[in-house]
């Protein structure tokens, strides 16, 4: 996966802009959504060089989603996956258009560097991935999201914000390698289940580190909901439902995909690993 | 043109992202991409409702551009046809969001709202429109722009930006209406001959008008590349010697195009409102 996302960036003019958009998207993170795209290729019966270009998208995508979400008019960070943003070291105008670049270059790896893949199932992802970062999905969440900042908001809200700004983008990493490997419409509806899953239960264990590990441990500020006065599940919910919540999430989740046996045991263990996972 | 794009952003949530989406996107504006695509699906025998939702498409990637530029971040400006920037009534950080959301939709509308459009030419618009917005066009244009600034560069500096910035989106613009139509390929590459020639001419009658133009009549702040002390074609070449460049550019544009004959037309006459053109 690295050496695909390392390759991904290797011609990019100018130099600066691309030393702005290979230091975000080399630098690391877990890699979740590639990993499980292409998880989703193979249980859909495919090979997993197929989806890989659209892995690399999901991240440059994600990628983006985190450049653009850092800037000072935003959520106004300055640490990353342990090293400064990406506007404290290029500057808040390369920082955008690194943003924006990545974004543009995920389209044109879904739609152009996928050969093997028939177009009509390229234009889908495309049309999905569209959906999933724009105002249908991420977009439309970070808004809702910089809108409640301060407020006290409601679970609904509260669930509107991560199925959006968190949950469209792992629903089209799920359903885009099945999408690739020309699943049927069955399997790509169990898997958009199990995406939801796991999804808002990713984002409950989110909050919850927020509030219980250190700043070391997950490579970002830690504390910084309570900071910015965010309403999250632990402040709504509390600690142990926040868990237990989690842990109904990732049991419905992988419910919906056990019927394909073995075929889906990477993704039932990597439900278990966001519900585990300390960072 | 105008209800095209009134209708694409029709369904949008959240409410304020799609206020600030369309305060843009509605803003007038010449269409000149839009309607440079639809001329070029009509010139290559397609009619012209098959190209409008890429029509649309270019329109938004524009729109984005502008809203992204005049962050205070970039540019920094206060006006933009005739009203204030997208970021003085939305905040930057809903600026920067609605610039990233129309980018996405406008990869949906090629990819998905295309009917009657094999999903071939859609994939090949798709990558070739995400080549002009991305690293290698648009986005690449801006950073050498701003790297540029405060500084005295040479025309071979300027030209690239203006490829960049300006030129490769006419490109897309132009040959994106043929390649919906199925156009053959000797087509297309005069056309992008066609799109070359007009897009320097074009940004050479920018920074004419930012020298000669009044604010009122430009419906943005005039003069500002001699306050940013940027570089121009006037600042390089004078004022007489930038015209006759442009008229020249402007022949070779339509000689390219006039074995196409009638047909042709329409994109004569664009050529020609280009350079006669006084906003």
């Amino acid at each position: 996966m690295e050496a695909a996302l390392d390759d991904a960036l290797a011609p990019e003019r100018p130099e600066r802009l691309r030393e702005a958009m290979r230091y975000s998207l080399l630098a690391g993170g877990k890699r979740l959504r590639p990993i499980l795209c292409l998880a989703s290729c193979e249980l859909a019966g495919a090979a997993r060089s197929l989806a890989m270009p659209t892995a690399v998208a999901l991240e440059m995508v994600h990628t983006m989603s985190l450049i653009h979400d850092d800037l000072p008019a935003m959520d106004n960070d300055d640490l990353r996956r342990g090293r400064p943003t990406n506007h404290k070291v290029f500057g808040d105008a390369n920082a955008i258009l690194a943003g924006d670049a990545l974004l543009c270059r995920a389209f044109e790896m879904v739609a152009e560097r996928s050969p093997g893949v028939p177009a009509e199932r390229r234009v889908q992802v495309v049309a999905a991935l569209a959906r999933a970062a724009g105002a249908p999905g991420l977009v439309g969440g970070q808004v809702v999201d910089l809108e409640s900042e301060g407020k006290l908001v409601g679970l609904e809200t509260l669930e509107y914000i991560h199925l959006h700004k968190t949950g469209a983008l792992l629903e089209i990493s799920v359903t885009s390698g099945a999408m690739i490997a020309g699943a049927p419409g069955e399997l790509v509806e169990a898997l958009r289940r199990y995406a939801r899953g796991i999804g808002l239960a990713f984002q409950i264990i989110d909050d919850i580190l927020d509030v219980t590990a250190d700043s070391a441990t997950l490579g970002k500020t830690a504390g910084k909901d309570l900071i910015a006065d965010k309403t999250t599940y632990p402040s709504l919910l509390g600690l142990d439902e926040s868990r237990r919540r989690a842990d109904a999430l990732t049991t419905e989740a992988t419910q919906s995909i056990e019927a394909w046996g073995e075929a889906a045991q990477p993704l039932m263990a990597l439900a278990s690993y966001i519900t585990a996972r300390d960072r």
